[in-house]
């Protein structure tokens, strides 16, 4: 598989009109996009720091996966993401290595990424985002 | 603060006999240094991905951080580090924007770095480490 970089840290927040501030003007970084993703019921902010995206999510429905991570852990990373430069094949490869997949097959995510998920399950507790830029190529 | 990128990714697993294989054969990444840190209680295992190191820590002791982790919530992503250039000053800035420090002064990590952590309670749940490398300089 051999991702590239870290395409971004994915962290659930109760409300990013209160989380936006302290990305910042603690940390210095500046928001850059701000985006409804309706499929996750989620609003996100996007960070950039070095190669990697900080994409803040809060929920738009406390049914949703960040409203219900929330109310089970409480705040904090949610995920990680890999870029991959081939995703199709890279899914291929992890369930051949017995890895459990969330997604069968890529689908969009925000800022128009191929992405897909592996089960923390499989990947020792971690949820596991793999990530593809095809309006790269 | 402005940090110029993702340092590392701290991930706490139960073992890292059994996790070093997944990060390897599945992800593709190479495990570069295992290294015992004996203040922190635990063993770390590093991978190198872009910028930014994974640091799978297994606990040496059920009462280290990492051991108390994992009983409370599993296996999964313990914290976040930052690479900053000047980090006492970010301490500093930090708290003069109403953070909590762990660590009022920079110590000792791993790799020789020096580092410090912000609570969690004033960083939107998010366990955040500052790192700064002052063998580059």
């Amino acid at each position: 598989m051999q991702p590239t970089h870290i395409e971004h840290i994915g962290i659930a927040v109760k409300s990013l009109e209160q989380a936006i501030p302290y990305w910042e003007n603690v940390l210095g970084l500046k928001c850059y996009n701000l985006e409804v993703v309706a499929d996750q019921k989620v609003k996100t902010a996007f960070f950039m720091v070095g190669q990697t995206k900080i994409e803040l999510l809060e929920s738009t429905d406390p049914e949703g996966p960040i409203g219900k991570f929330i109310e089970k852990k409480g705040e904090g990373i949610h995920h990680m993401a890999f870029a991959v430069q081939d995703i199709e094949q890279a899914l291929v490869d992890a369930e051949s290595n017995g890895v459990q997949l969330i997604d069968k097959a890529p689908r969009k995510g925000a800022e128009g990424l191929s992405i897909a998920f592996l089960h923390p399950k499989s990947t020792f507790g971690v949820l596991t985002e793999l990530c593809e830029d095809k309006n790269k190529k």
